[in-house]
């Protein structure tokens, strides 16, 4: 928006037109200003936009390609012209919902080059996934048939929008669409069905609130490269203009309703024992081929998370951080979560709370790997475990959703974010300033990981970041010639 | 204090007819209810008062024997009692102030059993710190002859009890000591200086912000055996009443010194290429050994920080947590503060800033390491690195230092913490709680890491704890018999 505000004032004008009139106008001089305090990046963002034909292939290689050409699609629409929903898609890793689509989904897991990256993946993939399934498939059996995160995102999804309709009028009607990365619905199905809904604005609304390329980064990846697709036989969606919610591992709402979950929990013991029993947040592993060799910034946000919970809590129990899920011989993040409850049961705990700190809804990880693996491992040791519930439907999480997603949508088209009475409560330019409301991603998504050698993430950084202040230098070199 | 308040009616007595009558003596009554409301904790303190002269030998192997002795040991002193200025003993690493002294420094470092476990470690210790000794001469040569830590440490003292004996009255005067555990003033020194000033209560402070056992517990560990050895030989100071102030990531004041620290180098950059410069926030690493294998809580305590301050900088800039001073060939956390410089240096990054966040003074590892070895490397890539100025005498971490001191001291022994007019401002019980403020320590400290095979930690947890509502249930369960 940056650019356009600034490249074309045609656009500006359309949208002091617009019903949205005030705001949408106060928004791009806001932008215009800002996009002044940054002259550095003007000459290299009318380069690219004057180049705006000259390289068109699926799959951007190099970080050139893509915003060149998004920025001669953007220019072909304005938020004015908007005639469907904002789409607000909530990305997630998915899980099967029933047994017979386990198989499916573990296939696509493993061909993640993302995600992990083996030698003649194509060829393996499918063998380890096929060797695994039914090991999996018991599992999701012992939880019920399969993955509730599908019912779950979709519950989280239409009530978020509800709130948001209100609190962030400006861009209503907003509707939510999910994105599994290796569960249905594909990005490649949300897409056909924002596509049918005529939807020309959309963010990309990670669901996890810690960002890992492995996760979040993952699935932008595989948006940006559907989008390419899409732009490359020109479909019209392939011109959605898009924003992303990166990461949120500390907005407060997120941090109340698990700091709710846990007092919950923590409730339940005598209070003469209370303060005693220890609490494991238990988050996702990672190889630490991708922690320290990649320099992934999960592990920061998923401990940055914690200790905004255990504030809020009053630093009221010993705690720790524990990884859980680890798989294969390689070295993993630790310590492990079941190893953590191994070690305080030998030093005589016969009390746990463990907290899952990086999922939002249920998931094999909770309902199987925590209440039943993890459970009965702790039983084994003397030690009762009692769990967290994950934050599904609580209302505080589903307004946290909403109030990230106004303050976000804020931040990218103005309006404020307004409370209940209609009045505008905050907006970026006078509140304060997060990861998740500085325009069209954080400025944290704006750097590769030092380790990375994926180009992909190179080229979506750019696609998504196109325009905003400090957007990548791989960006600046490549087009304004640093060098 | 909580049970000299229950145990002991004459100490409170004597704390009300003293000068401090109605501060010490609310604050008696607090920790009277507080310790109510966990009865299970009763027992075993009575339990262990009683057979208060049953064990005692030099260096507690059981968790027993510490608590025991102690508790007998408070009983015959109170905080009324007190004629020598209260103690606040500073305790880090340190580092040789002369180069003569760099062998000593190292020989002790690899003898700590704490920090590192060898094989024939009293044989090879001095054998390796020979070895490393020419190398690390020549590094301290190189910053100008020795290390600056003690001088900036004795000046943060001086300040810091300056500024203390004005918002905490009730315990002036105070007195800093240093303590450092590999070079001189060593923790035996510092507990000699504090006997000859009659010192009978004194305050355990960590100047590492985040805990890890391989710094933090290194100290306490170190300080709990030389208390053993003075009880041991009946020696007064033996006796002195010790409370703990174990960690404090995000103190608002250390978080806003860092903030100012970050900002002054960013303001050197040219605006339009501010916010495009990546931040690299440089902690001290650990063998995953301890990060995965123990469950070492510093990495999400210094990811904590790092979160902090980012917030207060208003996410101005990209960053990311980045570890340096990795030695040997075991694996070590990172990402690596070198290999992050020389990847975002192939990334096309021509500047960087990096911010030493586990250190608040100047040390071999900011003056050598970054400024010179990590900012030569940088260079040869082609970028050019920043530096953030180390903490060192900022005005407003000297009063953050005192801030945290007297919230502590408030949570142990009462009184408020007061304004400039004199006027109490906050207490620990109207206030908000933190790690530092719950008393004698952290409930976090009061856990051991999962995989601690150390069984000091045990007993010094134990020492330092006691009477702490939630204390470790080591102790519980050796005392009270829970088993």
């Amino acid at each position: 928006m940056t650019l356009l505000a600034r490249s074309s004032p045609r656009a500006a004008l359309a949208a002091s037109s617009s019903s949205l009139t005030r705001s949408a106008l106060s928004a791009a001089t806001r932008r215009s200003l800002s996009s002044k305090a940054a002259p550095t990046l003007a000459p290299a963002a009318t380069t690219s936009s004057s180049s705006s034909s000259s390289s068109r292939s699926a799959t951007a290689s190099s970080p050139l390609n893509a915003p060149t050409r998004s920025l001669a699609t953007h220019a072909t629409s304005s938020p004015s012209s908007s005639k469907g929903p904002t789409g607000v898609l909530l990305m997630n890793m998915g899980g099967p919902a029933t047994l017979p689509e386990v198989g499916d989904f573990l296939s696509r897991l493993f061909h993640d080059r993302d995600l992990i990256q083996l030698p003649w993946q194509k060829r393996l993939a499918p063998l380890i996934a096929a060797r695994r399934t039914p090991k999996i498939v018991e599992q999701y059996r012992k939880i019920g048939g399969g993955s509730p995160i599908l019912r779950w995102s979709r519950l989280q999804g239409e009530e978020m929008c509800k709130l948001l309709d209100e609190i962030h009028p400006e861009t209503a009607p907003h509707k939510p669409y999910v994105a599994f990365r290796y569960a249905r619905p594909l990005t490649e199905e949300a897409l056909d069905e924002m596509a049918r809904d005529g939807v020309q604005r959309a963010v990309a609304f990670t669901q996890y609130p810690q960002y890992s390329c492995s996760t979040t980064g993952s699935n932008l990846n595989e948006l940006y490269r559907e989008i390419m697709r899409r732009q490359e036989r020109g479909a019209p969606e392939g011109n959605i203009e898009w924003s992303v919610i990166d990461r949120w591992p500390t907005h407060e709402g997120l941090v109340e309703a698990f700091t709710q979950r846990v007092k919950d929990v923590l409730n339940t013991y005598d209070p003469s024992i209370r303060p005693t029993v220890p609490i494991m947040f238990s988050a996702h592993s990672l190889p630490m081929q991708i922690v320290s060799g990649r320099g992934d910034p999960y592990p920061a946000e998923v401990a940055a998370t914690v200790n905004a919970v255990m504030g809020r809590l009053g630093w009221s129990n010993p705690y720790r951080v524990t990884w859980q899920s680890q798989v294969g011989p390689s070295a993993w993040l630790g310590p492990q979560t079941s190893d953590t409850v191994k070690g305080w049961a030998k030093q005589g705990y016969k009390d746990a709370v463990v907290v899952p700190i990086a999922f939002t809804q249920d998931h094999i990880e909770t309902l199987y790997e925590l209440d039943l693996e993890l459970a009965e491992e702790a039983e084994e040791h003397g030690m009762k475990l009692k769990r967290a519930e994950s934050l599904n439907d609580h209302p505080l999480f589903i307004k946290a959703l909403a109030d990230i997603a106004a303050a976000h949508l804020d931040s990218v088209y103005g309006g404020g974010v307004h409370d209940k009475t209609g009045e505008v409560a905050q907006t970026a330019t006078t509140g304060q300033v997060f990861a998740w409301n500085q325009g069209r991603t954080s400025r944290q998504m704006q750097i590769r990981c030092p380790g990375c050698s994926n180009a992909v993430c190179g080229s979506q950084k750019a696609f998504f970041g196109q325009g905003q202040v400090g957007v990548g230098e791989d960006l600046m070199r490549g087009i304004g010639g640093q060098e």
